[in-house]
């Protein structure tokens, strides 16, 4: 029997040996064999830690969901319009880093619509992320950045899309949407929502 | 050897399969058995129509793009503002068969992210439909309804990514953004775009 220290390690190569799977092929990439690959290991070792596809894809989306949350991230230097341009810009693929992010996500949303439990886990998550948004927005608006009569939850709905989408357009087409242009185009989006 | 009109129709039926199994499953779920058990036929019957997997998704994008091309549309009544409200409308999932069709779409992405001719294909269908609005876009200059000192393309990619975004929102959280609140946010958008 390995040794607890053991047991952890191996806990932690699988995760990474997950990750570098998503990242190269994403969800529909994702199989046990795949992962075993990464690891040099056979596929029945890995039925210690999943005993098949569907625990697989479940823990890799809380790996996603674990590497995401804790990745380098910009820093708000004020609330309210600031904050809100920080968090727009941290889920861009502006780094090597947020594109290998960016695209499990996408591959990610493919599984999740499939899926009723984890399509609920996700949309639980944009919950909390819109109510992040909608915390900066209502900052801006008491700071008098954003009109105090719009409505402050349409407009975090708004800019999640408008970040979203830009992601999506982004990856699709790296060289017409570097990173030095969609942060203007964040700035852009930033200003009409000052001028409506 | 089956009659020339037996043939076209038999295509038919398999265009249509096709369709349903990317609608419930979407891009993950297309499978040569998958597409021979909504035919009721043997997947050895399918190898008269793809050689395997890979020939399947290509066919099954290339069903998923004329599908979209030739749904029912909302047809704009003026130029300008007008045409670029419509053309994003007509994409968010508004309607049964516009969820079908978001949801083929965002599962396409994760197919086409791994694969670089179909990713090459999706940037161009991208790079058209931008181009589309960003005609919108001018002629909105032209008739004053959009400040004339933005850049068109850029405003176009900041349409696009919002009509996105939406999507893959609505398509998680359609009790929170039912129809007619997609509508309400498209025009506060539209509203954004004439203040900056």
């Amino acid at each position: 029997m390995p040794a607890k220290g053991d047991h952890e390690a191996r806990r932690a190569d699988v995760a990474a040996a997950v990750w570098r799977v998503l990242a190269a092929e994403g969800f529909g990439g994702l199989t046990m064999r795949a992962v075993a690959a990464e690891l040099d290991a056979s596929t029945g070792m890995l039925t210690h830690y999943f005993t098949g596809k569907d625990e697989l894809v479940r823990y890799a989306h809380s790996v996603a969901a674990d590497r995401t949350d804790s990745r380098p991230m910009l820093r708000a230097e004020a609330p309210g319009l600031a904050a809100l341009r920080v968090a727009l810009v941290n889920v861009l693929p502006t780094t090597p880093e947020n594109v290998a992010m960016s695209r499990v996500w996408v591959s990610f949303w493919d599984a999740a619509l499939g899926d009723a439990s984890l399509s609920s886990a996700q949309r639980e998550r944009y919950v909390r992320w819109r109510e992040r948004l909608r915390v900066c927005v209502v900052d801006a608006q008491e700071r008098g950045e954003l009109a105090a009569s719009d409505d402050a939850e349409d407009v975090a709905v708004s800019a999640a899309a408008f970040a979203h989408g830009l992601v999506v357009q982004a990856l699709f087409d790296p060289q017409r949407l570097p990173p030095a242009r969609q942060l203007s185009l964040v700035d852009d989006f930033l200003a009409g929502l000052r001028g409506r």
